[in-house]
Formats: structure tokens, sequence, C-alpha cells
């Protein structure tokens, strides 16, 4: 497949819209009107490295590598805008492969209302792909940083934890699916496969006045430790508080370790941690739920630093037992 | 060396400042505060497929990479803001090594006022780059596009042609620098390695009205049947009156090939092809003059389509002449 055919023939399916965007791509650069403050993510993806091509479809993989940059604009709580898509295909990989792939980015887009605005396509080694993702706001001040939590703050996690990395041990050992109802195994699968950006939910908790956010990219544990650090707060998480998906605890059974090693150290869910003033959390999880997601809380945030998790029974969990999974 | 610990060397070493940056790496995105338009480029290089480690020094690797991005604003007549890089190492190369890459993308950052806001360090089997750039402008219709140009305009393009392609024939041959001067060898060496975007150009360009501008990444033939394709235009070329740099006559001598198939299928030299009514030609030289480049007309647009390329003594040089190389 010649790049430049290839190219012209993911141009043609390049959105042509987007309120934003007033050039798409064929040009030497997108021209956009963008808000009065952007956030701006990049995020690469590499076979073997994020993923294995024998245990995600093509369409998965374009969709999860766009999912993951947008997860990043939910954790700033913009409005999502455009994308920018470089794809690195090796030789093994077709035309069709290739248009497949990208239909998986393309659906994902059209759901959240992203517009795909330009990109690039290259010979590689290796299929890699590099996601540049553009939020909107209205001011600077509207997008919610990692480093603003408080003592006092409540810590909460919207929708539910551990799927991803139950997900991932059930692609790799098929038969783990036996001790799960259909509809179950589906789910944990579709969270590691295609994950759904918390769009709604950052926006919703910006608007109500969280104080830091950020995207479970790593696992609760580690990503909760990052928000601390860069706020200079501990959080002090209670596990049994925290939602797990339907099938993490029977799939935990199947691997044979214990469900909260998925949550805290499995990464992925790709939910968020906010922290918010206790005065506004009713507010944030009202309108999360007026749009169909869930916000819980999950804790506090203290002076101090760290993220000592309380377990079953309010048992304190070493925070080295995780170690080797954050 | 861990992908963690590099990306916080890194971090470390990416521009705090920026007039329009309020948040650089570090968070899930960094937040900036736009011109009223933007300009969005995207581009990779992989090992094998656009350099070759084993003839390019790491810095040079590096500065072409962000040079190329930077190109494409020049090529809308940007002002340069931001840029995003993703690194793809490989175990081969270690931290210093990835230092030292970065390095020349830090060092051509400073000098064109881009700030570094962020990016991503992966491992991936081959070394590859993913560069996204940010330029802005007071509005949309300040960007030149490349579908502007009209029958009457003329044809001018930046600088001196054919250095780059030259300059990797050295690298190739390095006994055919004998029969030059070390500072003309010096020059086709740093126009293939390290390129200038012509930044200032392209401003200066737009400023002075420009229908249409696009850079010279694939070869000033390729490239001018872009911009005449995308405007509906036929460009006339005299092949004769584009200023060659210095050495290239020799050079082509000694790969036995024609002078102009260097300049015309050779690609890399990053000047600007830019279609302008007479009128305004000798303002934008001027502005051009003056911030130390150069614009000469070669051409003109007419009604039609295509590039027709006329050589020495006016020979009309078949387009399909160069085919093999565009």
């Amino acid at each position: 497949v010649g790049e430049f055919e290839l190219l012209a023939r993911l141009r043609a399916r390049l959105s042509e819209g987007g309120a934003r965007v007033r050039l798409g791509a064929g040009d030497d650069a997108a021209i956009t009107v963008p808000g009065a403050a952007t956030a701006t993510s990049v995020d690469a993806v590499v076979d073997g490295v994020h993923f294995r091509r024998e245990l995600a479809p093509l369409r998965s993989i374009g969709h999860k590598a766009l999912a993951a940059g947008l997860s990043d604009l939910a954790a700033m709580g913009a409005e999502p805008g455009e994308a920018y898509i470089v794809l690195g295909l090796p030789r093994d990989l077709d035309e069709d492969a290739a248009l497949e792939l990208h239909g998986g980015i393309e659906s994902l887009a059209g759901a959240t209302g992203v517009t795909l605005a330009g990109g690039d396509v290259t010979r590689a080694p290796a299929l890699f792909l590099a996601v540049t993702v553009v939020g909107h706001a209205a001011g600077a001040d509207d997008l919610v940083r990692r480093d603003g939590a408080s003592p006092g703050d409540v810590v909460a996690v919207t929708g539910e934890l551990g799927g991803a990395a139950a997900g991932l041990g059930l692609l790799e050992r098929p038969q783990l699916a036996a001790e799960l109802a259909p509809e179950v195994a589906a789910g944990l699968r579709s969270r590691q496969l295609e994950p759904t950006p918390r769009l709604a939910e950052g926006r919703a908790l910006a608007a109500a006045g969280a104080s830091a956010l950020i995207d479970i990219s790593d696992g609760l544990g580690a990503d909760a430790a990052q928000l601390a650090g860069a706020s200079g707060v501990q959080l002090e998480l209670d596990l049994e508080r925290v939602p797990l998906q339907a099938g993490v605890p029977e799939l935990a059974a199947g691997l044979g370790v214990d469900p909260f090693e998925l949550v805290v150290g499995g990464g992925e869910d790709y939910e968020l941690i906010a922290c918010i003033a206790p005065g506004r959390l009713a507010a944030a999880a009202d309108a999360i739920a007026r749009s169909g997601g869930a916000l819980a809380a999950i804790g506090r945030a203290v002076a101090g630093s760290g993220v000592p998790l309380s377990g079953p029974g309010g048992r304190l969990l070493p925070p080295s037992g995780y170690d080797q999974l954050a």
C-alpha cells in the first residue's frame, strides 16, 4: 500500500465539519478557531508495549488509542475538540487493515463529537499510533489540574473500577469466562479493549468546582499518588467503597489474586479520580447521574503525603503491597 | 532506562515559559491560551524510513523532526507557538542518547521561540519521533492555505534549493567533498541534517497578502504540483530562475545527475513556494530581505493544470522526466 494513496483514502474519511475547524486535513496544517483556553495531550501506543495485535481487534486498537487521549481531556474537564492521528504501519498490515484500525478511531470520534482534523501515515517496523487531542474551555481557570486538592476535600471516582485488568485476564485466559454470565464477560473485555472516556463526567466535575482531577490510566494507586504528590496532600482511600465492575471479584478469584489488586494496580479503567469540597459533591454527583454516569466518594484528602489504602474490615494495606503493580 | 525516569528528566528540560502556555508538561494535558485561530500539524519520522541513524547525528535527527513540523507552520504564515514531542526509543538507545536527541529539539525550539509544552516517551522497536506543532494567528483568514492561487499570480521561492538532496549525496558519498570548499560542503550537509524552517519568511508572505503557500518537503516539482492542484491553476516554472545552493551544481556533477533533478525531485529543502499578486511581490521581498532572507520569482500561475518546467535555454522539460523522483 502506498503511503500517499492510503493518506488520500484516510483523508476522505476524516470529518469535514467540526464547529471549530475551518480547514481540515490536506493543507500544511489544520486551521481551527479554538476556545479562549485549550488543553492539549499527546500519547503514543506501540504494538508489543501497550497492546498486542494477537489479543486486540484492529478496531479496538484504534478506539483505545483515541480513548486514552480523550480521557486526558476528560481529566481536565475540557470540551473535546480535535484529534490528530499518526499511524505507523508495518508491512504485514494491508490497506484494508489500516482502514479497519482507522474505523475504530472514526467511530469513537463520531460518538464523542471529536473532529479528526489531520494526521500522518508512515511505514514502521511495528504498528504504532500517536494521538494528539485538543480540548477547549472558556478560560484557563475552567480547566482542572491535578495540583489543586486541599485537606478536607472528598475523594471520588466515576464509574466502576477493576474491569480493564480483569478484561485483560479474560483475554489472556479465555477459559475463565466459564465462571461468568456472557454479558458480564463481554463487559470486562469491552472495558479492556474499548474503554469509554468520561468526558461528560469530567465537564460536570469541572462545572461543580472540583479542585483536582486525574484519569486512571496506571491504576487507582499510582494515579491517586500522582494527584496527591502534585497537590501536596495525603489521600486516605477506603477500597471497600470503590465500586467494582461486575465480574471483577469472580475473575480475580479465577486469576488467584485479590480483586483490589486489579483496582489498585491494574490501570486502564479510564475512570476519573476527583477531589472536591464536601459541599459540592452532591451537585457533581447529580449532574453525572443525569448524564447516565455515577460518582462515588471513596476517601478524603488530609494533610500529609502518599495514599494509605484501607481494605476489608478497615485493615490498612501497606502501600508496598502494591508497589510491583504500580 | 525507565520510561518514567526519562520522562521526568525530559520534563525538567521542557520550557517552563511561553507566552501562551499556562501549564506545561506534567498534568493530563497542557493548558494554553491560543490566538483567535490556530494552525496544527502532526508529522512522524521513523528510522530507516525518513532518516538513517548511521548517517545523522542524534541531535540532527531531533532538530530535523521539529524543523519539518515548524516548516508546516511557516507554510501557513503562522506565529510558531507550542510543540509536543513523542519519542519512540529502541533498547539500544540509552538515556544519554535520548537526551542528546532531545537536545537538538530544545535547541531549535529555543532559536524559534517555540515552547515544548508536552509529549510522551515510549519503548519502540525502532527510533521514531512524532511531532505536533501549533501556530497562532489573529484570525483564520490570516493563515495562508495552498488553494488560493489565481491566474496572474507570480510564483516565488524563498532561499536556495537543491541543497538537501546534494547534502544527502555528500553524506552517502563523503569522497565527493573533495570537489568542494569546506564551508560549501558543510552548508550542504547542514541543509540535509538541520534545515531551517522559514518562519519569518512565511509570516512576511502572509502579511504581504500571498494567495497560496506550501513548503518544499517533497521537491519543487511535487510540492508545486500540490499547490497547483489545490488552487486549480497551472504553475509555469522557469528552472533557470531558481536559486541553487552553493555546491549543488558541483555535487550534481559528482553524482552524475542534472542539478535540476536535485531541485525538482530532491525535496527536504524546507523553503517555501508562494503565489502572490505581482503588485505585492516587492513588499514581500523587501520584508524578507530585512529579516535576512531572500525571495525569488521563478514563474507564474496561469489557467490550466499541472506544472510545466522550462529548463536551460527555455527548453520545456517533460514532467515525466522527473516522475520517478516526484
